[in-house]
C-alpha cells in the first residue's frame, strides 16, 4: 500500500502514517520527492484497508497495490477452475449453455421450455420459483411447487437445474430440489447470504449487480470462496447504462478482464442484459467470441404470454438456431459446445 | 397503456392487441396515423403490464400512462407523510437531523458520538451493529452486542435511534432493540425482506441502490406500504458515477423529484454519497436547500481510528459548526431545526 | 406524438393542446381514460418537436412516436447502405478492417505500421495527424506533415487512409490527402464541422461520444446526410462507464441496435474503447460475431515508445495474430475479410 | 509517478522501467516488496505521462502523484481568481447570476427577458446567437444578427453579455460582440477552439461535458490558461445519468470538490442540468448554498413559445421569486448577489 502526503504535510504527518504502518507490523518506506513526500508499506498487505491510513493527517491519498480479494485471485490459483455439475462442466475448454424458462409457471410449459432447451443442445435448465419483481403486484413466482416442478422436469430431460435464491431463509429448500443456486444481481452484496451458501457444497451461479464494480463482483465471490464453497461462477448480465434502447448495457469487456483476474469461470447473460428478444443471439454470440465459458438464456413456449419478461424471452426455434449459431462461433474459438449426454434416469 | 405498432404491423396484428385489453377487461382505443398506428387502453391501468403487449406480434413499443406505484405515489396522497417517532418528526416542516457512527465499536465510542450528536443538535442516534461490508475480510460490526449499547445509549442521551438490518433473521432482534430500520442501498430490492418489514410497524428508512431508478426506489416503497407499513422515508445517498473523486454521485435532484411523486419523507446522506470528510457539510447545505427534509451523517470521537468508513466521518467539532450553518440554512427556506427535548427516561 | 395531460389538466389546457396541433397543421386525436386525457396528434411529425407541447399548461409528458432522424433511418431507406472506397467497401456483406498507429510519428514509423497492416490482411490505413490529446503538454501530431507521409505511405502500400479532422478550418488539407474523414469522440456534437462535412463528396467515420445516446449519434449523422452526404459510416468507441479496469464501456449491443433503426454501416473500435492492448483482440472478435461491418484498431511497431496511447496498440505481430482469428470468426458468421488488392498506383 | 511491476515481472523488466526514468532525467527509486517491486520516479512529473511506462514489459499499472494540469491548480495558485467583468465579479465573495433566454430569437423577446433578469437581480445577460442543437431540423439561432441584437440590449439594460460559440470561424465576431464567451458542453473538448480563446483576453465560461471527469474539465481549462488567459470560469451542467426523470444528473459535489483543486470560479447552470423548469429554484438554491461563486438560468417571457428548452426556461415572475430566494440562501452562507449598477451607456 502506498500512502501519498499532502504538499502540505508536516514531519509529524509523516511520523504519524510510519507509526500506523509499524503498528501494524509492516515495514515504512520512505520516498521524499519535490513535490511530495510518499510512504510504502512493505509486508502482507492483506492486513491493511486504505481506511487505516485515509483518516491520518496530512494524507492526500491512499493507493493499495495488491487486489483486495484472495482465494477469488488468479494471483493465488493460476489455473482455472471446472465446476463438474452432473456430466457437465463449467469453465474447461468446452462451452455450456444453460436455458429455460424466467419463471417456472406450470409443470407443462416448464416441460416445454426444457425439451426445446435439451433438444437444441442446452446442458443445463434453468428456471425461476421465487422471482425478484421491481413491483408488488407482479407475479412473485410459484414458490416451493416451482421447485418441486424444477426438479421433476430436470429429471426427465436429464439436465441439471438453475434456480435462484432470494432469501436465506429458503436455503434448505433450494438446496434440496436444485443442482446451482444463483444469486441474482440484486442480491450480490446481500453477504449473509453470500456467507450461508459459501458454507454449503453447491455450486452458485453469481451475477454482477448493475452498479457493482468488476472488483466489486470478486470482492462478492471471495465472500462465497472465504466460507470454503469454491464452486463459484461469475456472470455479467449488463450494468445500468443511459441508453434507453436496451434495459442495461452489455459488459462483454468484463470477459476477459475477469479471466485475467480470477480463476473461476465466467458466464454471460444477454437476455436480462438486453432485454430484447433481437439482441440476445448477437449478445450470445459476442459472449462467446469474448471467451465467455457458458452463456445463460432464457426460452419459453409462449413468450407472449409469459408472466415475467415475455419480451427478452426466445422462442424454441430462435432458439435453436442460436444455439446452431453459438457451435460455428464455439468451433471459430477452437472450443466446442457440451452436449446432453443420453437420457437416462439420474441418481 | 400506449401500444405503438410497428410501421409493417398488420391488420390481425392489431387485433391481437385489441383482443389482449379487451381480455384484460379494458376498452381499446385505436388511433391510425399517417405513419403509425397507434392503441391506447382505457381503463384501470393498474392491472396492465408492458410485458402483456410487448411480447405480441407488430408491436413497436408500449408506453404506460401511469406510475407503476400507487401507495406511495402522491396522485393518491396529496398531504406530506409526517412520520412521528418519539417526540421528533420526519417529513413535517421542521429538520430531523440523524447522526452517529457508522459502527458501533464500543460502548465507549458510541457514547462519545451520541453526546456529541445531541449536544450539536442532532435529534436521532445512527449507529450500526451489522455492517454490509464489499470485503469478508472488513469487520462486520458487533450484531446483537452491538444493538444492545445503541439502546442503552440512545435512552441516556434521549434519542431514537436508526440501525440497518441486513438480514431478515435478525428482524426479531433489530425492531426490539431500534426505533428506526434502516434498510441499505444493496438491500434496496431485497424484496423479501422489504415485505417482512411491510408487515411492521415500525419506521424504516430505505436508501436508494447506487443503480436504482427513482421509480425504483418507489418501486421498493411500495413493497413496504403494499403490506400495510406506511411509516417508509426515502433517502437518497448517492448513484454510481464515473467520476473518481467521489465515491458515488450525490443526486440531488432527487430530492425534489421525489417530492413531487411521492408524499413519504425524503431524506439525504452526504456521507456515503461523497465519502470525504470535507464534502459532507457543503452537501449536508445544499440537500437542505433543495427541500430535504433530513439528514443522515456520520460522526465518529476518532475517525483515524474507526473501524469502517473513517474518511467520511466527521469529528464532534465539525459536526457542530456543520449543525450551525445547518441552522442557518434551514431559516433561510423558512424551516428549523429539531431540537433534543429535555432528557428524562424514555417509556 | 402523443401529449399526456397532468390529471389534474382543465378542459382549457386540452383546448390549448389541441389548439397548438391545428395550429401546427395536424389532426388533434382526443382520448379521455379514468385518470388522464391523452392527445395525438395525426400527420407529418417531423414537423414536431417535444417542446411545442412540454410548455403548455397541464401537460404532464410528451412522447414522440416517429424517430427524429430521417434520411439516417432504416424506415425511410431500408436496403444496408454500401459505401465503396478504392477497391474496398464497407456495409457490404464482407469486413473491413483499418488499422495503422494512433499518432503519425514519423514516416518511418507509419511505414513498417501500414506493411504490417496490409501483410496481415488490412485494407484501410489509419493514423492520425491532428490529435485531440486531453492534455495541452502531450503531442499534437505532426499536422500537415503527417497528412503527407499518409498520402505517401497510403499510396506506397495501396491502401485508402483514414483520419482524423478536428478543426473546421483543416477540412481543405484533410480532404486533399485522405479518403475517409473521421469524426473523433470529441467532435460528434461539433455541428458546424459536420454540416461543412456533409457538403463534401468524402466518406465519414462518426464516432459516438462516450456521452451520446444512439439516438443522438444518429441525429448526428443526420446532419451529415441532410446536407447531401450520405457516405457516413457511425463506429462505436465506448461509452463512459464506471468500472476503473477499462478505460470506456464497449457497449457491443449498439451494433445489432444500429443495423435495427439505421441503413449506415456500422464500425467498432476496440482499441479506444477498452486503452489496453490485451483486449483488442477479444473485443474485435464479440464485434464481428455482434455483426459489425467492419473495425478499427490500433497498430504500432513499437508501441512502447509511441507518443500517444501506446498501452492500447497492437505491435504488429499481435495483429497478424488477431487477423487470423477474425477471419475465423467472419466464416463463422458468413462472411469473409476483405483483403487487400494487388498493389498498382492507385488512380 | 509510481509503476508497480506484475508479481512475475523479471529483473530485466525492472531494469526496462529504471532505464527509461533515467532517460527522462528523473530520479529511480525501488522498493521491493513480499510481492510487487515498485518503482517511483522522482523529479518533476510534469515531464511524464504514464503512457512513457504502461507499455513497458513487466508493467501491471502506473499512478500518477502529482495532478497533469497546473495553471489552473490551486497547488501553484493558492488563491481564488476573481475575474472582473465590467463592474461585476465572478470569483469574489458576492455571487453572480446569469440569466436570460437560451436562444435569442428577437430583439423584442430579448429585451423582455433582459428587463426581467435586471429587474429581479442578474448581473449578466445570458443568450444564445448560434445553438448547438441536436437535430439539424431544429432552431439553429439567428447567427450574427443575435449577436447584434445581445450588444444592442446588453447596453441598453447596462449588463455585461455572455453567448455561446460553436465554430472557432466565428471568433472575430462573437468577441466583438460579446463580453463572455462561452463554450457549450459539446465543445469542451475542442481543443483548437479552447487554444485560440486562450491567446485572448477575454473572459471565458467553459461548460463540463456531460462525459468529462473532473479532472478533464480542469485540463480542458488548462489548454485556455496555458495559451495564456487566464481568465476562466468552470461550468457544472450536469453529466449524463441514467435516471429519466432528469435530462442530466447534476454533480453538484462537483462544486466544493473543484475549489479545492482549483482556484478558478465555479459556475452552476441547473436549466441545463434538469431540463425541468419546476426543479430550476432547488438546484439554483443547493448549489449556492454548495458555495458556487456564480448561477446560470434560462429565462423566457413566453416559455411555451421559445425556440428551444421551452420547458426548462423560467418565466420572469418565476425567476423573481427565485432571486429573492437565492438572495436569502447567500446571506446563509455569509455572501452576498452582486446587483446591478445604476444605468449608464457603457463605453
Amino acid at each position: 500500500m502506498i500512502v501519498v502526503m499532502q504538499s502540505k504535510a508536516t514531519e509529524p504527518d509523516v511520523d504519524g502514517v510510519v507509526r500506523r504502518i509499524k503498528d501494524l507490523g509492516l515495514k515504512p518506506h520512505i520516498s521524499r520527492g519535490e513535490f511530495r513526500t510518499i510512504i510504502g508499506a512493505i509486508g502482507d498487505e492483506s492486513l491493511l484497508r486504505p481506511e487505516f491510513f485515509a483518516g491520518l493527517a496530512g494524507v492526500e491519498s491512499v493507493m493499495p497495490i495488491m487486489k483486495p480479494y484472495k482465494l477469488a485471485s488468479r494471483d493465488f490459483h493460476a489455473e482455472d477452475t471446472v465446476l463438474k455439475i452432473g456430466p457437465y462442466q463449467v469453465g474447461g475448454p468446452n462451452l455450456a449453455v444453460m436455458a429455460g424458462p424466467c419463471s417456472i409457471e406450470t409443470e407443462e410449459q416448464l416441460r416445454q421450455s426444457a425439451r426445446a432447451v435439451r433438444e437444441a443442445g442446452g446442458v443445463f435448465l434453468r428456471g425461476g420459483a421465487f422471482k425478484p419483481r421491481t413491483s408488488p403486484y407482479s407475479f412473485q413466482g410459484l414458490g416451493e411447487d416451482g421447485l418441486k416442478m424444477l426438479q421433476a422436469v430436470g429429471a426427465e430431460v436429464g439436465l441439471p437445474t438453475v434456480t435462484e435464491i432470494v432469501d436465506v431463509r429458503d436455503l434448505d429448500r433450494v438446496v434440496r430440489y436444485a443442482d446451482v443456486l444463483q444469486v441474482g444481481a440484486r442480491n450480490m452484496q446481500n453477504f449473509r447470504l453470500l456467507a450461508e451458501i459459501g458454507r454449503l457444497d453447491k455450486p452458485v451461479l453469481l451475477k454482477r449487480n448493475p452498479a457493482a464494480t468488476i472488483e466489486e463482483l470478486l470482492m462478492s465471490a471471495e465472500y462465497v470462496c472465504s466460507e470454503g464453497n469454491q464452486r463459484v461462477m461469475l456472470c455479467e448480465r449488463g450494468v445500468r447504462g443511459f441508453d434507453k434502447e436496451t434495459r442495461y448495457m452489455l459488459d462483454l469487456a468484463a470477459v476477459p478482464v475477469l479471466q485475467g483476474l480470477t480463476h473461476l469461470p465466467v458466464v454471460v447473460d444477454p437476455s436480462h442484459a438486453t432485454g430484447r428478444r433481437d439482441l440476445v443471439a448477437p449478445m450470445a454470440l459476442a459472449a462467446v467470441a469474448a471467451g465467455a465459458q457458458a452463456i445463460l438464456v432464457e426460452v419459453h413456449p409462449h413468450p407472449e404470454k409469459a408472466m415475467s419478461d415475455g419480451p427478452q424471452q426466445l422462442r424454441p426455434e430462435a432458439f435453436r438456431e442460436m444455439m446452431a449459431e453459438l457451435a460455428t462461433i464455439a468451433a471459430a474459438v477452437g472450443r466446442k459446445l457440451q452436449t446432453p449426454v443420453a437420457l437416462e434416469p439420474r441418481p
